[in-house]
């Protein structure tokens, strides 16, 4: 067993695109907010009292808080993949292509589904990329491990 | 470039706030049970049986729940930006209080959300506590590994 | 005040479970894009399009989704928790049950749950497992670090 070690360069790559991709997640909240003034669409009557309006459903609300939670079911378990991935100690190339790939598929996920709606396949296309890489790197580090 | 090194001290506070904000997280869980018990509602065919109801809705499960998923937004991805935020070196100071004002006001945002329900802004105010500190640490990593 | 240390041996445990959970919690999307062809229920109207159907609303699939929900819930305040712990210097053997006990109760939460409905306290009863490990682990961390 070799001892398990962080390479300086890759946890900068790690910690880059943890604060990058948890602000692209953070921004969906606000993304939210503004749709849900915009359409004056509330989940809760005290949202709902300075605007004289009732709790109501909008689609465009919806289609943001499902782009949302479809970062919260990626996001997060890809940066706890990926740092088990790091320490199995993959060339710095590889990691960083692997973490710009995840990265851009993201962004383009919720571009092509709540901001400019892009039909089919571009939504299915772009989440695969994040999905990928992140299964990619799980087997690498159970292969490793075992 | 530096190397990336972790203190003692600032992983001390990161684990006893990771700790902390796990239980008030898991906790939702139970707060959940609680109401549906209380109201008799329940999502699945198979809980209901016991209880002789049919699955049901009721706003006060579901404002538990809203605040259950709030908490999912926000708490995960603070933890993996926190983490990179601590590698670069801030005062002890300052991460205790950073992350002091974070649980404060995650726990603030349930109880005005969840438990007592509080007119806005006192929900919006708590929220935006949490929000601002995590942008603030990413955006701080983010400069320094430019 | 003891150093904070990483065992070699532990991490290993750390990495293997977080990528197994994870590519466990990757699958939800899968099985519940497998139940939206079956059933014909899309969310999204360009989905809906190839299919020519309108956006609907399937029992079977919410199921798979509330599955998938609880793991969001569980799996990463886990990981996250469990990092914590496994800093405070466990015995090799205690944290390699504690994450074989949480890695199977999530597996069989999900067997009962979405993919054969078996009746309570089947669901309540793999739940707690995993809950019931995660509260252990905060609670020894916090006691660790007070």
């Amino acid at each position: 067993m070799s001892p398990i070690a962080f390479d300086n360069a890759l946890l900068r790559i790690y910690f880059f695109y943890a604060s990058l991709l948890g602000v692209k997640m953070l921004a969906m909240s606000v993304l939210t907010a503004l749709q849900r003034f915009k359409t004056k669409t509330f989940a809760n009557p005290e949202d709902c009292h300075m605007h004289k309006v009732k709790v109501s459903h909008n689609e465009s609300v919806e289609r943001v808080r499902r782009a949302h939670l479809n970062d919260l079911e990626n996001i997060p378990i890809f940066l706890l993949i990926s740092l088990g991935y790091l320490s199995t100690g993959p060339s710095y190339d590889l990691a960083l292509y692997l973490f710009r790939a995840f990265a851009l598929g993201r962004f383009l996920h919720t571009f092509v589904y709540a901001i400019v709606v892009i039909p089919q396949p571009a939504r299915v296309l772009s989440w695969s990329v994040g999905y990928v890489v992140t299964i990619y790197m799980a087997v690498s580090t159970l292969i490793t491990l075992l």
